[in-house]
């Protein structure tokens, strides 16, 4: 017990020291924070939106351009309200939820029940855990919410504010976030902020296979926002608010939807290893219980500090989505398939298989800075003294390389300056010239910068300068000639790319 | 008259003619159009999304990666209440409406009064249509929603619908969406969907400038959507519901502002030009009645089929909007400018004035997409046919290259294949083997794309292919392993950045 406790409470200060340094060296900054934030919402500094940029930009080209077969779309946030009511979303995308009459504040009903429950498993009586789980979802199952109430109370469960169990019953509380479009009183209508962003690929299926001539089995990417108004926010960018997902609708010949399930599963697990996560910090994760649209779901977890978590999810749902927008909008969802006809099949029309990545743009950019953030013993004269650096993928830091006069005066300046302006228009990089050299290193490693070039004395006599790498603190002379190619070789997407 | 009526007609004909190619070759299609669309939301297409892509990331690289002391950041959608209260939008981002009582619609009170000043001036008595608008001015500037609505009753203005005069009062209706956040009664509080991008800039100011260590004068350049519930929504993606704004804030010593509001006018002006967009379809227009926080506004217009219209505008703000914010939060938003400390000044301490570049992506895709759109006769055999292409940059073409096998046998496609595999890490490329050579070139033409390679025999015996230009038609000889260095050129943003 005591080893799970301080593990847990290394864990999470090591969370609390990714959340600082994110804050501090330009990468996330809480939402509105000069009027004290706004709960589960941040805002991107300087150094994570290039980070989050290049993220985005390699799933992206990953997707479309190395895969014949698939090509992106961007439709927006705003849908006709009956997408949402075809996709079940209306009806069933909540929560339970229970207010406590004393405090008033209002809880996850399942999450109180099942705190309990881990409350028995911590006192030892696995018994009474499990069956009090299983009561839960038994109750939740039959949505007999009276059911749930009832327990909430019969196993004493006290609000942890008022320390009472007065509580209210227990509602279905919609997750989605609505507004009013449209300025006249009667005609003003009710429509939601996306809750995900595949129903905007699965209405326009047939605007892009037909204006793009596409041919099953092919797929339609899209980067972009989705809105849940979630009860328990937390873990920084991991569940918020706001936030942005990469999703692939795969379409696909029924019957053939197994096989494709399996490709895609491997081709994503080995696309978060090609740029730069470990094999041994990430795994497979199979839903036990399925959506009511799934035939199988797996998620790939990564390991966070606080344990392995979902970055993607790879499902395979069937006609579900398809099918339901046929019905509401009385518009054929079918592709007619010539190669099935050609073989003599009798039916050439169908409402495609799909099997679905989903990727959360924020939780793979908290991944990448979690495993990316490193601290190292170094001697530093006769001490020793931690070193904090990020070991980001070339191809994703967000400055490729800063350009440092060694001191400024003799024309270092000047000379330095004109290599930034060289580089500047291959690579996003920075000049600098305050401070102490050691300093400035330091400042690049801590915002994971590749390469550090110093310009001195010998830069002006033969035209090298030294080239700093990040993580090695190695130093070497190269040709200014040089610096284009070298920088080049490594922040390239080619070498994520052959690695697929 | 006449030949106004006939170039208006022309006009917005060709209007029609982009809007049905933008849907026709997958550029954009109308939002939930299988639910019969939502009005003024739009969804980009697998040619619109690389389109407006490449748009979006040329503007980021020329503010942030060429321009050494401008970062980006990445602000959320959703903002604390209290920034709206700070900018003015809560109590003032609103226009005058009017309901016919009859027909239950409802109207933009000033574009009433502004029709039928026009009505005035086609008639010939244009004295009375200046009245007419000065009127109107005069009573807005006051804030006399009583007056206005006299106004539309004693100049006998009736509903287009009901044909009558029975109207209601007018009242203020703000464009800003709302919704609920939070899921606790009484603490779940309404916020905005942002009207604007700008905000989410000025509320980071200083953790930018703090984390970046930020010398002024700065800029913080930002890509990011913006909602407003506009009325009278219409020409296509030019005013729509849900939009991208493209915004830059440069914060300056005060003092200095008027040289920098020149200065960025002539870098905006210059870019949009080096994007391909001739100077004579460009032009300045200058604000005659300010916004209450403008000290001086600039539009830089684009000549639409349907008029020149604004795609971005340069706002010199003063120091309104951090000042307004330094009093809401009750926290400092100064800065301070050491430069001025050394100088022996006494005031080392200020808030900045800002000069503002705010575009609308949409509005530029748009723009590219009419500037691109040609219509050419050509002489096909004893026929003279029109060409429609689309001459867009090829740093900004959907697609860069097509490889096509000249037939389907004989290896072709195998060789053509392995082309397009070579060079899909770099360029997003495509494949086609189906249909005629002709009609494949003509498919490529009207999506823009600058290069067709054609894989024939020749190819296999010398590996040499011909490479068609999109403009000229032409077609040359080259060896494969030319192909790489050949579109690499023409499609690099390098060569923009050099007409900077």
């Amino acid at each position: 017990m005591a080893t799970k406790t301080d593990k847990t409470s290394l864990e999470s200060t090591q969370l609390k020291d990714i959340i600082s340094h994110a804050k501090e060296y330009g990468f996330v900054f809480p939402s509105s924070e000069i009027y004290d934030g706004l709960q589960a919402v941040y805002d991107y500094g300087q150094n994570g939106v290039e980070l989050k940029n290049n993220i985005k930009m390699l799933w992206w080209k990953c997707m479309t351009q190395l895969n014949q077969n698939v090509v992106g779309i961007d439709a927006a946030i705003f849908m006709h309200p009956l997408t949402w009511k075809a996709s079940g979303h209306i009806d069933s995308f909540s929560d339970p939820m229970i207010d406590n009459k004393d405090s008033q504040k209002r809880y996850r009903a399942d999450v109180l029940v099942e705190e309990k429950a881990a409350e028995y498993e911590k006192a030892g009586d696995l018994e009474k855990a499990q069956a009090l789980v299983k009561n839960l979802a038994r109750l939740l199952e039959a949505e007999d919410l009276k059911g749930v109430q009832e327990l909430i109370i019969s196993e004493n469960i006290k609000c942890a504010v008022s320390g009472t169990t007065n509580w209210t019953e227990v509602r279905q509380f919609n997750l989605m976030f609505s507004t009013q479009v449209g300025s006249v009183a009667e005609d003003a209508s009710t429509i939601y902020l996306r809750p995900e962003t595949a129903q905007g690929i699965f209405v326009n299926f047939l605007n892009v296979q037909k204006t793009g001539r596409m041919k099953i089995p092919f797929g339609i990417a899209q980067i972009g926002k989705a809105f849940r108004n979630e009860i328990v926010a937390r873990q920084f960018t991991f569940r918020m608010r706001e936030f942005e997902q990469m999703e692939m609708q795969f379409f696909v010949r029924p019957g053939t939807e197994e096989e494709w399930y399996e490709n895609w599963k491997q081709i994503r697990l080995k696309w978060h290893e090609a740029m730069g996560i470990p094999a041994e910090k990430l795994r497979f994760h199979d839903h036990e219980k399925l959506a009511h649209y799934a035939k199988a779901a797996v998620d790939i977890e990564f390991e966070f500090p606080f344990g392995f978590k979902e970055v993607e999810g790879i499902h395979s749902r069937s006609d579900f989505d398809l099918s339901q927008h046929q019905e509401l909008s009385r518009k054929k969802q079918q592709y007619f398939d010539n190669d099935l006809n050609e073989e003599g099949k009798p039916f050439g029309n169908y409402v495609p298989y799909v099997i679905e990545t989903s990727a959360g743009a924020d939780r793979l950019f908290l991944m990448t800075l979690c495993n990316a953030f490193t601290e190292e013993e170094v001697i530093e004269g006769e001490a020793t003294k931690t070193r904090t650096f990020l070991k980001l993928h070339p191809a994703l830091a967000p400055v490729k390389a800063a350009i440092f006069p060694l001191v400024r005066k003799d024309g270092l300046p000047e000379k330095a300056q004109q290599i930034f302006d060289d580089l500047k228009y291959d690579f996003n990089v920075i000049y600098e010239e305050r401070d102490a050299i050691g300093k400035r290193y330091t400042r690049q490693d801590l915002i994971g910068t590749p390469y550090c070039i110093a310009v001195d004395y010998e830069t002006l006599e033969n035209n090298t300068v030294t080239i700093r790498d990040r993580d090695t603190r190695e130093q070497q002379r190269v040709p200014i000639s040089e610096l284009s190619r070298i920088i080049g070789d490594a922040v390239s997407y080619k070498r994520i790319f052959e690695k697929l």
